[in-house]
């Protein structure tokens, strides 16, 4: 690892502006956007996927190794991505931070505490739940509804026996009712964080926060509740964009990771936007396959900053096109060795087709990049790449976890290839003053392939009473299964003919949309059986091993 | 403020030993200690406090100024305290980082993150909490009853809707039960954070932390549920001290803040140790008056660490004599206006000969610091050093806030020499030896001045089976009301005949104490009506105003 002091000073930043955290970490401060303001912006690349197995598909990884390859040829380029939350370490996977060859380090840290953003979001969160609590424990002047207060508590961490919980029990300590704890990156604050320009637009966000409402239905927000000044002081740090490396010492921006389903899955706006100052191509990402992640990060980041994406890298690999094509049919897995392999991955590339040409539809160039696993066969990687030449979309393997930026300087070419040449005509899937409903029935049928909504009757009355309260104008944030197009996870390939039951709609006024969802959304994570904390170890030194 | 590598290198410190966080903040590495041990430790001198008053009389303002006064007098001098908690910063009081011309800075970023020590806490403390849940999810291997599991959860909020509820509730969400959080300070982890000499040691104390028990009655400890691992690595980087410095550039250890009542009230054995290797005068100080962390700091921290006091400050205020002086006789306010200002004074030095005969009861030299306010007339400055004198004690009157180190030079002079002259014989109270009870009736007769202790059936029966399980051998933890040397805060001055109420016992096997429990002990305070949350603000270039 290079000093970050020298990380920084490699893409042209002063140490005064750096905040460093230990030797390897630091803080962006904000007077370098303010200096870089009239700089003009390098190109914006997203690297998003094709419906992917539940193992993943390795977007992270891909965005790291193409960051790192881009550099390798000498390209000034950055990789924007999210921070990882804490809590998921302990339980089911490792970290966030790639592996193999293509890695953001020092992992270790980075996996844990990092610089206390997530932390700083949970201490803002927690403190307006506090601060309701407490106004209806002195008199409720502003007579919020117990029933109708919705603002839950928030903990990175996870914890099923938090997700609902009673408060308020025992003399003294306020008034007993119904709540909850989410998991830090599904917090609004998250969500506003990420999608914040700067500390005066971010205190207009927390203000806008709907807590719930009144007894006379009127909406609450943080705001009336006097929390802004407060929250934003807890966020002061939080804002600040961070610079880390990879393990070639390409420079990475990790910057806020608010959750893909109810909220957008992006890295935060500031981060992007002052990485685009810094280098000629940003590589990015969002949560999920495109179909949820490209198109919220389309709909709902680009739409709300102002950013162009140049170009979008759809990530595939060989197990999940297969995995698409075996349970394509009939919903069910089929038993793989009964099952002709080629004709299995010929099968899936229907899911494959859809996203690219879903991604075309948002007017931006597409590349597919293969990434490689050590048991996929030539046979294999050349129907893929023979499929992409005959839909026109130039591809490349992929192999930055076993080889670094060598193994990614296929696709590094190509994608600069496609920045100099392919015509770019970006526009969002639909105008903010399409209906609330207009706006989910065209992601549904433009977009997922279907033919339209169902709508619960209580999905429906929020909906026309958001249009009523004015906030019709907002973007739709889809929360959706990762594996399908549909709403069913087993129903994968490309299917058609089918619909989506929307269960449930809520407002997020602070990060300025609207969650729609599908089915029941998980905003705590339980722990496994065997937790992953149970096979980590640190030695007398703090090293650590196991962690991710 | 002198750039942190500057004080590092100022103590001596190789800049290959820090981590900044920032320009202003740093940790220090362990390996530090390992190079250094060799080195003679410096002397330990701890500011404590008579009885005070509900707005306190300024021990942290004091130790802040000795250690300034002292460093500009030439002497290498650290003063090692608590670092402050978010959580109240944001409810009735402002930050803990002194005051006026007595400073730690940066004072914004202590009070709030610092550098994330106490969500680190936070964090490895529920970390347990999950694996619990989730042991008793997952089958509940080890049979622990729920009605006997006794480890809540932890914010560093004060949030009072949380102090007891239910977990579990729902569907596939675990077992339903009572459950409750406390602030972070007072949470078993930070005060074994605060005892623990080393990465082995913080693992070995984790390891016996005691959650409750099983169904036939054997205790369950972390260990069993193999979550120390997980929980160390949380705290890999906040065992680490800290490195700040005074308004005048003077070093602090700022390490570690656990609760005054159900914990010991002292900064880390691992920042005291190390600020010992760096300096030859290490001011520190323990919460509340000296009858409680007076007593647990040599009884508890010194008796477990190896530590070894060379003089005691004893800080008094007027308006803290006169506040004795008024309640003694009736446990009644009287209104001042009414009574003779300086015969309620000598009234209130009863309180202070008791401080005074106790701390000399261990065998360490004290001094008095009169920590001057505005109001005080030089008439009642001059009794309480014509009394101070008449006892055979050194005073100076203390004028930091005002003027810094100037105002502390004849302080500073008065400590100097009391340790360059006064004879030192350092015994605890008691031996490891005596029964838990013995222990709890020789703080009472001999410290607090009463007859001895009324046990409550539950109380008695936890000392006998506590002493039953071998927990006999470790110091008690006594919670009490600060304002009183008797359990009722009305009764001040110095009175007798009074015995103490014993209302509940409990291990902190991890800590190595047993809490003794007099009266309702809060560990999650509540906000006020107007929180002072309120009256903060944060402008658009990240400026804070109203914090502390």
């Amino acid at each position: 690892m290079k000093p970050i002091s020298e990380i920084a000073k490699q893409i042209g930043i002063d140490t005064h502006y750096i905040e460093s955290y230990g030797k390897y970490k630091a803080k962006l401060e904000p007077e370098l956007m303010e200096q870089w303001q009239h700089k003009p912006d390098g190109k914006l690349v997203l690297v998003t996927a094709i419906n992917p197995t539940p193992s993943g598909e390795g977007k992270t990884l891909t965005s790291i190794g193409l960051a790192q390859s881009l550099h390798a040829l000498g390209t000034r380029a950055i990789a924007a991505l999210r921070e990882p939350s804490l809590g998921p370490c302990f339980g089911m996977k490792g970290g966030a931070t790639g592996s193999g060859q293509a890695q953001i380090v020092p992992a270790d840290d980075i996996n844990l505490h990092f610089t206390g953003d997530i932390h700083a979001i949970s201490s803002a969160h927690n403190l307006l739940a506090a601060m309701i609590d407490n106004h209806m424990y002195h008199g409720n002047e502003l007579r919020i509804d117990p029933k109708r207060m919705t603002w839950k508590r928030t903990v990175d961490m996870n914890d099923r026996s938090l997700r609902n919980i009673v408060t308020g029990l025992g003399s003294g300590n306020g008034d007993v009712r119904e709540s909850g704890y989410l998991i830090t990156s599904a917090s609004e604050v998250m969500a506003i964080l990420c999608l914040s320009e700067h500390m005066t637009d971010l205190k207009e966000r927390l203000a806008r926060i709907m807590i719930g409402y009144s007894y006379d239905g009127t909406p609450v927000t943080a705001s009336e509740l006097k929390a802004v000044e407060g929250m934003a002081i807890l966020l002061r740090d939080a804002i600040k964009p961070n610079l880390v490396q990879t393990l070639e010492g390409t420079p990475v921006i990790l910057h806020g990771g608010p959750f893909a389903n109810i909220a957008h899955g992006c890295s935060s706006v500031i981060g992007t936007k002052t990485a685009l100052k810094l280098a000629d191509v940003v590589v990015t990402e969002a949560g999920f396959g495109a179909e949820l992640g490209a198109e919220k990060f389309f709909d709902i980041k680009c739409r709300q900053s102002g950013l162009t994406p140049s170009a979008a890298v759809l990530v595939v690999t060989v197990k999940a096109l297969k995995y698409n094509g075996q349970h394509a049919e009939t919903g069910q897995p089929t038993d793989p060795t009964e099952v002709d392999a080629m004709a299995t991955l010929r099968q899936g590339m229907a899911n494959l087709h859809r996203h690219i040409r879903n991604l075309q539809s948002f007017g931006v160039p597409v590349m597919v990049a293969i990434n490689h696993f050590t048991g996929d066969t030539e046979q294999e990687l050349e129907l893929i790449q023979a499929e992409c030449s005959h839909l026109g979309v130039p591809a490349a393997i992929s192999r930055v976890w076993a080889e670094g930026s060598a193994g990614g300087e296929a696709m590094a070419r190509q994608l600069l290839d496609l920045l100099e040449t392919a015509p770019q005509a970006f526009t969002p899937l639909y105008e903010n003053e399409c209906s609330l409903t207009n706006k989910i029935e065209r992601i549904i049928t433009s977009i997922y392939g279907g033919e339209g909504a169902v709508y619960s009757p209580a999905a429906l009355r929020t909906l026309e009473q958001l249009e009523a309260e004015g906030f019709g104008h907002l973007p739709v944030c889809m929360a959706k299964t990762p594996y399908s197009f549909t709403d069913q996870p087993r129903l994968l390939g490309a299917p058609t003919g089918f619909t989506i039951q929307v269960s449930r709609v809520s407002l997020s006024a602070g990060a300025g949309f609207v969650v729609v969802e599908t089915g029941n959304t998980m905003t705590m994570p339980g722990l496994p059986r065997v937790p992953a904390a149970e096979r980590m170890q640190i030695d007398a030194n703090g090293h650590i091993d196991g962690l991710f």
